[in-house]
């Protein structure tokens, strides 16, 4: 058993347009980590949440305490730990916030005590926190934070994650608009019936964009990012959105999407270069709402969340991303 | 311009499960035979429909002629052309007599014609075919039909088809039930609309057969063979489905579903050895029904519909599977 844990989970992508609620990709150099100390007082405690706005430090109602006390539950074991929580980056971003922090506790307490959990069963464990989070435990942005590159959750139960390859030039292109956007309000603008015509078309371009990432085929995948489930009803919710879109698309992204629930967008770019002009765009396409926003690229991080052993806060090399990320405050 | 072609078009499985309406597989040594010779009279016209049983010779009802004159239309050419159709196997089967009829009518006229039409255009036109034969335009059973393999109908507006490896052990079970099933009945019992949470698990077991595909990972394709939208509805019109399935299962089989609309039962098996076995299962637990029935073994024909130069009419070769099909008649 180790006295102190940190452990880091990467920033997630969830849906990539044509993979509702089944697909989600890990991004580089943004994510969230998690520091566990074996305390004697038996109790789950949150010391502190840095940037954490308003994210509250009560274990009842926060994702990591809610993941290992169901480990140390299932275990039967009854142990002190305190959390230290480090934002990497907003909740309600549609980047998978509570995603990371529920991931990189899992992996974090599964080192703390050697449990050796494998990475299905992580899953399942950080799932607890995406229902503390968003009310239903969702599997696509933990899987990806936890399996690293491009995840499919085959299903939820029994839950199996399968690994997809990562074509070696795929960069995604961020914009994240400075507004809020709760994950159970967006999931309330979906039907929650549809049509099987409509279902059997984006079954079709899911099927396609696999095959894609198979071959390597950047067309293929570019004509398969189409998302007949989320994307017209989100899209209202999003400032500029199908301007980004077309910006992006003009400007050669392969396609564009809200990420999981929004209203963070994303583009998936062939080559670094590409991907910056397709932010560019995106950022100007953006300026027309008039408001703040992020944005970033970045390629896509093929491990999933991990033990780490730096002991400072500086976490410069996780947070590279923070060297070129664009803040535009008006 | 050729005055007489032939061509060979093989039976399909379509839907495999979990692709409902987008996946279609060919088989080896079944199918249907099409031969077409100019005439002077500028009509089109039927004059044979070998082993057509009830199939009308009237070219307004047939799928055949609505292919051939849909070319035609197209090209606004206007020439005569008879055809003599020699069915290998009976339609109503759910293994796409229609749909091989259609392939092999567009695959004949192109070479005859001298056309150049890439297979999706030849996709495109057999739908016209299907139109006729179902009352709306399919591609899964065509498009397995015209590329062979195991085909992905990606979209079909734009109609795009996405050719899937076929891992080299693939073999497939087949019991043909002695009842007739109508595509536009099995089509009625299926609803309209369906719940977003059935969408998503079966969109996640399809991209995950996909990956089992790419991978040859056989427990994988096996894992993901889950039809969540036709096999609670339909089986209930196949005698002892669920007895088949089940014996299937026991003895080795990766999965059994419904051939397209059915009545025909198919399962994936790896080795053909297992293959056997599992037929023989299959066709135990089918005697429950006391009906009659045809069985046969096959692996995944690669090359779909083609030009044949063979100009009798014993065709053994292409129907090799008659070597080893089994009737059974009570």
């Amino acid at each position: 058993m180790r006295k102190i844990v940190r452990a880091f989970a990467p920033a997630t992508v969830a849906n990539v347009s044509c993979g509702f609620d089944v697909l989600g990709l890990a991004l580089e150099g943004i994510g969230d980590i998690i520091e566990l100390s074996l305390q004697e007082k038996k109790e789950i405690t949150i010391s502190e949440i840095v940037n954490g706005g308003k994210i509250s430090l009560d274990p009842q109602k926060n994702s990591c305490s809610a993941v290992i006390k169901d480990i140390l539950k299932e275990l039967s074991i009854e142990i002190g730990i305190n959390i230290r929580i480090i934002k990497g980056y907003r909740s309600g971003s549609g980047l998978g916030s509570s995603a990371a922090s529920s991931a990189a506790a899992a992996v974090a307490i599964n080192e703390m005590l050697n449990l050796n959990y494998d990475k299905t069963n992580l899953v399942k464990f950080a799932m607890e926190g995406e229902r503390i989070a968003c009310g239903t435990p969702h599997a696509d942005n933990v899987a990806a934070a936890i399996f690293g590159g491009i995840s499919l959750v085959k299903e939820e139960n029994p839950l199996e994650i399968v690994k997809l390859p990562v074509p070696d030039e795929l960069h995604i292109s961020i914009l994240f608009p400075d507004i809020k956007l709760e994950t159970s309000f967006s999931r309330k603008v979906l039907s929650k019936k549809i049509e099987l015509k409509t279902a059997s078309k984006q079954w079709g371009n899911l099927a396609s964009f696999v095959s894609g990432l198979y071959q390597s085929d950047y067309e293929l995948i570019s004509r398969s990012m189409k998302d007949e489930i989320a994307e017209e009803k989100r899209a209202k919710l999003i400032p500029a959105y199908y301007q980004m879109k077309n910006a992006a698309l003009k400007n050669g992204a392969l396609g564009l999407g809200i990420s999981g629930s929004g209203p963070t967008v994303f583009a998936l770019v062939k080559g670094e270069e590409e991907a910056y002009n397709v932010k560019k765009a995106m950022e100007e396409a953006f300026h027309s709402s008039k408001l703040n926003f992020e944005s970033f690229i970045s390629k896509i991080r093929l491990n999933g969340a991990e033990v780490i052993n730096s002991s400072n806060e500086d976490y410069y090399e996780i947070y590279q991303y923070k060297k070129q990320v664009e803040y535009c405050k008006l």
